[in-house]
């Protein structure tokens, strides 16, 4: 069984071992106050060319998205999100758990529009219902599409002007930097949010995510609240060093681009066969609409996720890859297609 | 600069790195359900003598307390602790956070006793105060001390007899199974207590804690409350592999064992040189009652820790050992404070 | 100017008042533990007919409903209610500040059906989402319908089935117990739903809502979560002796049927003008379309609402009457639309 | 039987109830924006000689304690209290529910100093523990003493220089105002703290505090916070009113004085016996130690409530007077008293 079924079936990157392996008996200061934790920082600066964010590197994304929610609003400001948001869907409830609304916006291809945030701002006034302060997107989003840089300039120019904050989920960052479609730099991003976050966990590392804040007022005492919440780790160089292997010399663009690529060599055997698409493929995840004839014959074979049943005959099914699916397994996986 | 700082230092163990590199470019499930998450349960379950448990891995001990104490009590209830308990100093009001108070006992030698816990339940009473619900003890204590058989049980009975649920913080429990003094075993722990957890991270592991529920009631729905938490790691199979390495040929007690030998190493060089205690060294974790002079003279090589002003002249500070203590540097150290 | 705004622009009935000044000078005891809340108490259980429910006399509708989902949900449960609902939109996001996601389903005239219940648990399943485990709902509705016995009876067997709680928000129950289209008793609601609460605000009290828990397990420790909610008021006999009035001789009732009967003849104007309305009438809120024309003569002399905009002319705006509308301010308002 | 168990037995002063009743039939605007609402602010306004504040009219003590400190604290920042304070140990972890933690100092005469809070400065520093942000004091304390000018004034001083804010509990500010020993004034209170509420409870209303925040920073928004919580009453005008009564004419100081004056009468028939108090007798409550005999004699006559055992025979006890106490139950008491 060969699956497709996550970007997180693996370890992580033999590059990234290696640096744990080397630096495994070294005696490190605790709670991500290392030299291999300020190392990445630089690093991660450098790709940002600017010095002026403070960084935090932090075991999850679930985490990191309650962290950031909980610590920028005060207790009846909500976040707004489209529908398909996983802070909306996915989490159990972790925003809510931290005393916060997730307001909705019925997704657009998994994005958010300005259009969509300004309805809801419309929609809310005074102090009988919550009040609107931050606006959360995904980039890829949990759809696989990805923001242009002038999407992602009009929300930012609405947010700014609404007095929003604005947050940018980078779970799959590493896919979304490197995938057809894509304009946007790190550099762009830090100036166009007021905090996001790098994803290590489904990019080539074991565990780990960079959280950027680059609105100055947000700063303070950040790591308090990452005490707080349990996300400050003993061992945070755990974490820096996989950062420092990830961006010391481009590794992290490498994976996201092998991740895409095996993910247009599968979307373009989905096509030859003359499937369609739920969305369009951007990134490393594909939602092909099959038969259940032949989800019943690939399921034999390959693992993947349903998505969504289209009609009685046909479902949406999620195939995912990532830095570490081989070109062999995709060429398998095209043969097995191919000879269906 | 050789550090006794902490025991969360350095990586990993050796072997368990090992097995974390052998088994990485698997293709494992994620959240946990893994088979390396499975075969070390199993292997706990071994030193348990019994199957009825349910055991959850968690990246960290702060999120293990909060996530035990928030989902065991209703939002009324609250748990006692030691006055020195790491839930009550240690965690920025990471219980708090989750809506339940903390109160504290004064300590005895970092314990806490049934005469303590009884005159907390015996101020409270009726819906105008906080209602008594969890007793939480750790062992070894913040202060290196352990619990014995007799008082583990009398602290058992109380609980029992009263309602409350007790819980045992693990985070240093490598240490307390192996030390002077102790005569507990893990099947003792999981009879008298309702849910504990074994620390991973100062004891071979990245990361990583193994809870351990005890108690039937106590079980439904806890992964809910992982992922709601955000304690629930994509890639939980990088714990469930650390505590497979430290459980299947009794790894985690070897490196216990070891910590606290080269603490006695250590504790034996300050009595000889003439020096008290603040409390008496049973485990990896000491606390000599210095001049001013030797603090300084002992900074100059060593990394510690503060622990009280005693006096004027004199402090309690702190020095941990851990597995990965080399039998060179105690050697080092007690070197330098004979010649002093 | 004459207000149809809301249903608490009074102060309280004369007999509600009038037991409030008799008994002013009593000495009673506090927290709600005076005979006045019992005889309420008595009262109340005496229209239920069954004396096995526990009964709280709560400040305020959003408290209680704050106040009943925190209590009988785990923190990573939720609540299911019409988008409507008052809980989902005008409560400044109450629910979720004390952790609890409020999972919405279209409305069908205000209200939820077993099949938009049915969806939502289709869509939940596993711990990477919330649990649904409580059905809200609202009598009246917020939109001024109510529920039939046969709807009632249908919804409350699917959440027996499923394991979901019901409960019912009664802020306007005086209301809907006595108007056209009702068939349902106190009787058949506490045996229908788990939890519900008796509206007095609204219904001829200066301030309090009786809270009735019907289902044993969802008794214990009440009191408790009162308190730390900040809801247990020390002169809790004010409230009791409120509902002392209000029960003592069917005045609750009586208020109800008055104030759906001005509402009638005001719909009746609106149809003799030939208005249609946004929903039909049934009880003491009327939602008439209106030209804006129209609007803003009417609003010369009435106070009235805003409810939506239907389209460039016309806008659905709500009509609220009460136990203190006058007949003549009601003569008043049908001559002044008769003569548009 | 003549209660003496506290100062919220009765019902409203007379002229509060008349007020009451001749606008009870009157059309006010809900949720607190109304006329008479405006009017008890502008009355109280001219006590703090400025127009620069906020009030807002809460319906109780706790729910003011709860809403002050979940609002003006972020989710790791900390109150510090007496241990005697009502937020620690009365309100059923109501702060804590708020996800704050309460640090306590051992209470002077149920007072705080600013040695006391310096102390807990002290040790409290770095994102592992809890950052310490407000300081709450109560007036008069939970013991009935008061704060002097120059205490408060030191205190104050203390908390701007530390960036701490001040908040005063003022349930029983009427009596702290008019007392025995007091120096301070509204103004002055105004000056010294950033936020203070004027209790109405316990001061001849039905209920209702107000808050007044006198800090330009804490002012946004807290209507939000009012409304999420549950605090916003439908009716605010029934409080509104009460406080107009309270403080149209000085009602509110004659109140307090009443109470105190009842208590002093109490107090020399204590002294003349020959009995001691657990603390000095300023304001309405007295904490005479009794021997067990006394006790039983008296509580055949006269309600009152166990403070503190102090030895085998005697035990502290509280008595309680208030606006509603009359010269007669006094005398019956005295007589009572002087004829054991």
């Amino acid at each position: 069984m060969i699956s497709f079924m996550n970007d997180y079936s693996e370890g992580a990157h033999p590059r990234v071992m290696e640096l744990l392996l080397k630096a495994n008996l070294e005696q490190n200061s605790g709670y991500g106050e290392d030299v291999h934790s300020n190392l990445a920082k630089d690093y991660i600066k450098r790709e940002l060319q600017r010095e002026d964010v403070d960084i935090h590197f932090i075991p999850g994304g679930t985490q990191t998205n309650l962290l950031v929610i909980s610590s920028f609003l005060r207790p009846y400001q909500c976040v707004i999100a489209a529908d398909t948001g996983h802070v909306n869907v996915h989490e159990t409830g972790a925003i809510e758990a931290t005393g916060h609304k997730v307001l909705t916006v019925p997704h657009q291809e998994g994005k958010l529009t300005p259009d969509g945030i300004q309805k809801v701002l419309d929609n809310h006034s005074g102090e009988h219902m919550v009040q609107p302060k931050m606006v959360y997107i995904s980039d890829t989003t949990e759809l696989g599409t990805v923001y242009t840089k002038t999407e992602l300039k009009a929300i930012s120019e609405l947010c700014r002007q609404m007095g929003l904050l604005l947050f940018l989920d980078g779970a799959r960052l590493g896919s979304a930097l490197t995938c057809r479609g894509n304009d946007l730099t790190l550099k762009d991003i830090a100036e166009l949010v007021d905090v996001f976050y790098i994803g290590g966990t489904k990019n080539g590392a074991l565990l780990g995510e960079a959280l950027v804040i680059c609105k100055q007022e947000l700063k303070e005492d950040f790591r308090y609240m990452i005490k707080q919440r349990g996300a400050m780790m003993a061992k945070g160089f755990v974490v820096g060093m996989q950062f420092e292997a990830l961006f010391e010399n481009g590794l992290y663009y490498e994976l996201g681009a092998h991740a895409n690529r095996m993910a247009e060599i599968m979307a373009q055997a989905f096509v030859q066969k003359g499937y369609s698409f739920y969305v369009p493929v951007y990134s490393n995840q594909l939602f092909p609409i099959l038969s259940t004839e032949v989800m019943q014959e690939l399921e034999k074979e390959f693992g993947f996720q349903l998505q969504e049943k289209i009609d009685q005959k046909h479902s949406a099914v999620r195939f995912v890859t990532s830095w570490a699916t081989t070109k062999e397994n995709i060429d398998k996986f095209t043969d097995f297609l191919t000879n269906l």
